[in-house]
C-alpha cells in the first residue's frame, strides 16, 4: 500500500470509522477513560479533560494502528508474516495483534532496548514473535529490519508512516468525540503526544472531521522535536541528536505522511522540557492514581504550565502511554519529593559538647520529621577540616515543614546544609 | 436512622438501586474501569478482572457511601449541617458531597493525618467543610467528633456502619454485575478489601442478590485483622493493636451492622502481610499503570499470592482506593526494585593496587549495569579495620544481570558485599 493517499478529511475519516468498527467487537481495543482533570492546571486557566490511553491493553495507543493494519493483511501476505521495528510500544502492540490474528511477527529492537520491554514483547507475542537484537541507535536497528523484511518477503509494519496504521491510532479521536456527545461537551481543543505523528494525524483527523473549530495541538519533548521544527518551519527535518527520557516519542526522524497530514489538519506544535513532563507524572500519578511514561504525559505538561493558548477552554490531553521503566518512575517520583521539600538530605554541623546527637534527635522527632537515614560524615567544599557532620536523610511534610526543622535546629546553635534540593545546592543556613 | 434495619438480601439491594439511581446522573460517581488481569497472578490459577475505585472521583468508593448518605438528608438536616471523623478517604468523600449537596460539613482529622490528605479535604469541601484536628488516635478523634455532632444537633456520617452508607458503596458491586453481564461473564467470586466492613457488606448484598453462587471474599491486613477475627470466632472483637501500612483499613473496632451483614453474606475472611500488599501495589503499578494505596491493593494481593480457593475461577478483585503518601510509594517502589535485583547497593573491597576504582568502574560499565551513587567507605560490622572499601549504588536489569555484575568483580578478585538486599542481608561472596 502507497503512503500517497487521499489526504482529504473525508477519506481518512472514513478509514478511522472502518478501524472503529472492527475494533468495536474486540475485547482488546475498548473505549478508555475520559475525565474531567481541572485539578491539574491552575484555576482560570482551562477546563481539562483526560483520555487514558495508558489503561489500553500493552499500556498505549500503539495497539490501535499495528492491530488495524495488521487485520487488513491479505491471507497471502498473513502466511509470509510482518517485520517491525520498536523501542518499545509498537513492538507490544505488533506482539498482541500477531498473537491475536494468528500471524507470524518478527520484530527488532536496539540491543540498548531496555530488558523489561523485551521481556513484555516476548511474553505478549508468545510463539507467534521473534525478538531480534540489532544496532544501538534506532535507526541502525530500522535499516537492519527494512532490509530482513526484503529478504523474507515480509509485510513492514511502520509505526506511524502508513495511512492505516494512522486511521488506527485516528480511533482515539474518534473515541473522545464519541464520549464528549455523551456528555453534551463541545471540546474547543485536543493536545497529542507526537513523535513520529502517527498519534496526532489520525486524531486530527478525526476530530477536525467532526468539529472543524475544535484545535488540534501538538506536544513534543524539546530534546527530540523533529515534527516541531519541521512544522514551524514548512520543510521536514531530521534531528542529529535526541535527548530527551520520554524514550515513546524520541524519533529522529518524522514520517512524509504525518508531517503532511500535520500541515493540513494541526494548529500548532510545541515544546515541554524533561523537568517539566517529570512533574506531569508526578501530579498524574498522585491526583489521578494513573502511571504515566515521559511520551504519555507531555500533552499534560504542556497544559500543566500554561504552554498553549487555553485560557477559558475546554481542552482534552491524550495521555498516550504508561509503559515508564520503574527505575525512572523511581527517580521521578524522588525529584519530585526533593522539589516540594518531602525529601531532604541535610548535612549538620555538630557541636563540640556532649549529647549533640541525642539533641538534634530530639528536635528532628518534636517537630514531627521522620528520619529515614542516619551517618556520620566528614563534610565536603564548604565545611570544617576538622568538624564533626551529621548527614541526615528526612521526610517532610512539604517545604514549609522542612523550615521549621531547620529553623529548630538553628535556634540550638547547629549549623545546618543542604546536600540536595532542587532549589539551593549546598545552601547554608 | 436506627442501625437496626431489615437486613433481606431484597431490602438491602433495594436500597442499593435507589443509590444506584441516584447516582446515574451524576458525573462524579461515574462507572469505574473493570477489565482483565491475569498477569497479576499464576498461570492456571484463576482468570483475574479487576475494578478500579481508585479511579473514582478522590480516589476511593468512600465517596459513594458518603455521597448517597448525605443526599438523604432532611432540608431541616441540610441546614444543621454534618459532622465526620476520618482518618483520609471519608473524609475526602463527605467534603465533595458537602461541597456538591451545599451542606457544611465539621470533619474531625487525627492531628497526625499526613498533611496531603488534610490538605485534600480542605480542597475539595471548599467554604462548605471546616476541618478540625484532635488526638493522635483515631478512637479518641471519634469520640471528639461524636461529642461535637450532639453538641450543634449535626447529623452524623458513619464511615461505614450505617445502612445508607453500606447502601452507597454496595453500588460498586452493582456496577460490577452489570459490567460482567455486558460482557457476557458469569462471576465464581469476587475478592474485596475489608477494614470497617461498608463496602464488603455493600457488594456483598448486590452480588449474592444478583448471583447466589457467586462466592464473596473479604481480605485484611494481617496487622489489622479485627473483622477477619470476629467472624471466625462468630463473636465482634477489637483490636488492641493495630500495625499496617494499609492506613485506609486500619480499623480498630469493626461495625456492628457491617458484622451482621458479613455473617449473613461472605464467604470468608482472609489476611495478607505488608510485603505482599506492597508486592501487590508495585505489580499494579508496572502492569496496569495504576496507582493503587494499601488498603486498595490487599483483594488483588490475596489473589497474587495465593491466599484463596481460587483455581479456575473466574474472579474479581476491587482496587479500593489510590489515595497513598507519595514518600510510601516511592518507599514501596524501593523495595520493589531491591527485591527484584533492580536497584542494589554493594559494598566492594579494594584491591591493594593502583587503579582498582578505574577498574571497578570498567567492569561495571562493561557489564551494562548503570552507577547511579558512588563512595568511599571504611565498611562496617564484617569488614577490615584497615580494609578500603566502595560503596556503589547500582540499577541493573533484573537478579539475573545483578549475579553477571558480581560475577564479574569477582572474577578480577574483589570481594563483594551486599549492603542491602530483601533476600540477602550483608552476604558476602
Amino acid at each position: 500500500m502507497s503512503d500517497m493517499n487521499d489526504l482529504t478529511l473525508e477519506s481518512v475519516n472514513a478509514r478511522i470509522e472502518k478501524a472503529a468498527a472492527f475494533f468495536s467487537n474486540k475485547d482488546i481495543v475498548y473505549q478508555t477513560e475520559f475525565f474531567g482533570a481541572d485539578n491539574l492546571v491552575k484555576a482560570d486557566y482551562c477546563s481539562l479533560y483526560l483520555k487514558l490511553e495508558n489503561l489500553l491493553t500493552t499500556g498505549s495507543f500503539k495497539l490501535r494502528g499495528a492491530y488495524y493494519r495488521m487485520s487488513l493483511l491479505t491471507d497471502d501476505e498473513k502466511i509470509r508474516g510482518v517485520v517491525a521495528c520498536s523501542a518499545g510500544n509498537h513492538a507490544q502492540g505488533v506482539a498482541l495483534a500477531a498473537q491475536k490474528l494468528g500471524v507470524k511477527a518478527t520484530i527488532f529492537l536496539p540491543t540498548v532496548a531496555p530488558l523489561y520491554k523485551v521481556e513484555a514483547t516476548k511474553r505478549i507475542g508468545g510463539d507467534n514473535v521473534e525478538v531480534k537484537k540489532h544496532g544501538t541507535v534506532y535507526d541502525d536497528t530500522y535499516q537492519a529490519a527494512w532490509e530482513y523484511c526484503q529478504q523474507i518477503g515480509a509485510t513492514f509494519i511502520h509505526p506511524f508512516n502508513n495511512i492505516d496504521v494512522i486511521a488506527g491510532q485516528g480511533t482515539v479521536g474518534h473515541d473522545i468525540i464519541k464520549q464528549c456527545k455523551s456528555r453534551k461537551l463541545t471540546l474547543d481543543a485536543v493536545i497529542v503526544p507526537v513523535g513520529g505523528g502517527g498519534l496526532i494525524s489520525g486524531v486530527a483527523a478525526a476530530v477536525k472531521h467532526a468539529n472543524p473549530d475544535c484545535k488540534v495541538y501538538g506536544v513534543q519533548a524539546s530534546g527530540a522535536s523533529g515534527m516541531c521544527r519541521s512544522f514551524k518551519s514548512g520543510k521536514l527535518q531530521d534531528s542529529k541528536y535526541i535527548n530527551t527520557f520520554a524514550d515513546g516519542i524520541a524519533v529522529r526522524s518524522p514520517g512524509k505522511l504525518t508531517y503532511e497530514m500535520c500541515k493540513q489538519y494541526v494548529d500548532d506544535i510545541v515544546t515541554v522540557q524533561d523537568d517539566e513532563i517529570a512533574t506531569a507524572i508526578l501530579k498524574l500519578l498522585e491526583h489521578h492514581k494513573c502511571v504515566s511514561e515521559g511520551a504519555g504525559a507531555v500533552a499534560v505538561a504542556a497544559a500543566m504550565h500554561g504552554k498553549l493558548p487555553l485560557h477559558g477552554k475546554r481542552v482534552c490531553a491524550i495521555v498516550s502511554g504508561g509503559n515508564i521503566d520503574i527505575n525512572i518512575l523511581s527517580r521521578v517520583i524522588n525529584r519530585g519529593l526533593l522539589t516540594t521539600g518531602r525529601f531532604t538530605e541535610l548535612l549538620i554541623e555538630m557541636l563540640d559538647k556532649p549529647g549533640s546527637l541525642a539533641e538534634v534527635s530530639a528536635i528532628i522527632a518534636n517537630v514531627g520529621a521522620n528520619v529515614v537515614k542516619l551517618s556520620h560524615d566528614q563534610g565536603g567544599k564548604g565545611t570544617k577540616i576538622t568538624g564533626c557532620y551529621l548527614s541526615i536523610s528526612l521526610e517532610t511534610k512539604d517545604r514549609k515543614h522542612l523550615d521549621e526543622v531547620i529553623n529548630a535546629l538553628k535556634a540550638k546553635g547547629y549549623k545546618v546544609i543542604y546536600k540536595e534540593s532542587n532549589y539551593e545546592k549546598n545552601h547554608i543556613y
